[in-house]
């Protein structure tokens, strides 16, 4: 390979992205090298300033450029349900949905005792502290339906047993423009057990 | 979406990249967030280095950090070869194969009436210059085996019919690990065409 020990640096590092491999990396790094003015320079600038402003968001997790998140300053959306989630890409994914309007509440992870991942290693001290200072009437528990997920959820529902909100949970069922074929036995089961009136 | 238009400024850049689409690059930025200090804060700077610095190879049109790329100072590669190219990442391959010990020519493209690429706006007069300047013995025209690109070796071959140099061009065949199964006929009657003494 040539182009100078920067060149190789700068694929090395890309290659650590996910999805991008050596090869990959490679392609990108060639392209961006192609389009300098047009998309090198704008993405180095965009990185050096993301990662000069990015932090989390004091309240709820997400990621933000400010102290607090868009979500969290914005008056219109509803203060009393919180939704809670593994990961500020959950967060997105919600956001996508564009149908919940409440505030979110992002641990940055799961209980995980064979990673040794504690409940103060998660933000979920700060989470009970929130929904205990009160103000919230509903608490949705939209973990993944991972063992370690709703092995979290539970622990989180047992903290908050002694408190006055509703704790919900996603509907488990067949996703929009699934195939049974194509599902695992326990989804099957899931939407067999909470079926509805047609 | 948030996190603050700064993030998704940079999620759009990144999903521009060959190979990345919205969901990946989005994955990327968030992967990147997460090291920060690993990853974000040291591809932000690479990027930085290597759009400041880098740029086209006075003799061979190679991308380099100096002047001259580091095959074209090495003074141990052979200079009477010379391997004419499509790209970099066509020179990147020869360097990866590691056999050739010449140097090299890198056209930036190949001839195509329909997009309007002319011998000019390629670096065509460039080697024909280089190689009647003397010094080079031997020319391998290196060029894709498509359409456009045997056009370009011919458009070559052509402009240095007149020089003393001898014209190349890679072998054609079966390649190694390759299954007869999967070739498509003209590979097959090329390397049955130039078969060999077992």
């Amino acid at each position: 390979m040539s182009g100078g020990s920067e060149v190789e640096h700068l694929i090395e590092l890309m290659a650590k992205l996910p999805g991008l491999g050596p090869v990959s990396a490679r392609r990108a790094v060639l392209s961006m090298i192609r389009k300098k003015s047009l998309l090198m320079a704008p993405l180095a600038k965009a990185m050096a300033e993301v990662e000069a402003t990015v932090r989390e968001c004091n309240i709820c997790g997400n990621i933000t450029t400010h102290q607090f998140c868009d979500i969290c300053r914005n008056p219109k959306r509803d203060q009393s349900t919180l939704c809670v989630l593994e990961s500020v890409a959950d967060l997105w994914a919600m956001e996508r949905g564009a149908s919940f309007k409440g505030r979110y509440f992002v641990l940055g992870g799961v209980l995980s005792a064979l990673d040794g991942i504690t409940p103060e290693s998660l933000r979920i001290p700060m989470l009970i502290e929130q929904v205990v200072g009160g103000g919230v009437s509903e608490v949705i528990l939209a973990l993944n339906a991972t063992m370690d997920g709703q092995t979290t959820a539970h622990y989180i529902a047992e903290q908050l047993s002694d408190s006055a909100v509703a704790l919900t949970s996603l509907a488990q069922g067949v996703p929009i423009g699934g195939e049974l074929n194509y599902l695992d036995d326990g989804t099957i089961a899931a939407a067999l057990n909470a079926r509805k009136v047609f």
